[in-house]
């Protein structure tokens, strides 16, 4: 195993970046199940991937690979955390604690990965001041202040639309360096922030392409 | 604007589904401020995607384009509402009304594109049998016979993850023909049902990605 020193590689598509998440995903399964090594085709198989895809997507980040043996789990596993930033954990503020923020903030998804809620943010006066599960509740107000006293680098916007952009503004006046927004609406962020619309209504919407398709 | 009859191609990439997804929204809000015709290069521009691959997307459904005056903001819309089949109704069946069922429930982005929720599903006592906006609940034994008698062809899986694979068998049973999965377990489903992992972590981790690659 020898990957590359240095990762900033040109244009490495979204949907790679994707797929490692996937494949550290499928690497801790096999890992739980007591496998040691694996090969492209076996790890491919097991988990319905594409074993060429698995090759290319690996390549941009250095030789996994290990002639006659496939790779080592538990190694490669350790390198893709490395590169996805799972190897550290991440304080994340949360903002916006309606049913989504709630939901959001309960999602063990998260915290598996490292990702942990360490600050939440909402305009409702019943909610400053208190704290759900230890994690304080905070005005909006108070973001700037925050995110810098619990070193926050990441956000995840669950307002509604009309207040998604006034909020992102806000994130990034704070020195935000991330945003996951998941409120109905594409926001706008200036070049610092990397910002990520996710609309989960494109999901329902791949899958309805299909339906829509075989009924043709 | 030729649009091909037969839609049956043989592989279109699911990235580029997604993106008809993003691009039925930009005509729409085109169409909202009065913007007739576009070429490809202005809604490049204006929604900061790449004209070139929205030319290629396009190009797998048919010539859109017509020379000297771009895309006719309109007809093109309705076009790939049609081929992403919005241009119907679709019954939901939402199983799971815990945190993220509820959240889920109040999506607005589901019902503006057509998903219209006709049931919910729960095992808890207390909200089997009530109603929330006028949408039923109903017990998860259920779900064959309210499947069948209010058409429902997709659900969404907001459940937790234990039960997560049971619901699914219970749906394809049902005769379900699609499932969106957002408990954070891959599922499985036979080759007839159409099934969707979203793993909201991952979104998370392509922002961590370019977090820890910035700090390399």
């Amino acid at each position: 195993m020898a990957p590359r020193s240095n990762y900033r590689l040109p244009k490495i598509p979204e949907m790679t970046i994707r797929r490692l998440s996937v494949y550290t995903r499928c690497l801790l399964q096999l890992e739980e199940d007591g496998v040691r090594t694996i090969s492209s085709q076996d790890l491919a198989e097991r988990f319905n991937l594409n074993s060429a895809q698995v090759r290319k997507d690996l390549a941009y980040f250095g030789e996994f690979g290990v002639r006659g043996i496939g790779y080592y789990v538990s190694g490669l596993k350790a390198e893709l955390q490395k590169i996805l930033g799972l190897d550290r954990e991440w304080a994340v503020a949360l903002v916006g604690f309606g049913n989504l923020g709630s939901a959001l903030f309960h999602y063990r998804g998260f915290s598996r990965q490292g990702f942990r809620i360490a600050a939440i943010f909402d305009t409702d006066p019943g909610k400053i001041g208190r704290s759900v599960d230890g994690v304080p509740v905070f005005a909006i107000g108070d973001l700037g202040r925050e995110v810098k006293a619990r070193g926050i680098q990441i956000a995840i916007v669950a307002v509604p639309s009309e207040g998604a952009q006034a909020v992102t503004d806000e994130l990034t006046a704070a020195g935000i360096r991330a945003v996951l927004n998941f409120a109905p609406s594409r926001l706008k962020a200036s070049r610092e922030v990397r910002l990520k619309n996710v609309d989960l209504s494109i999901e329902l919407e791949t899958l309805s392409f299909y339906l829509a398709k075989s009924a043709r």
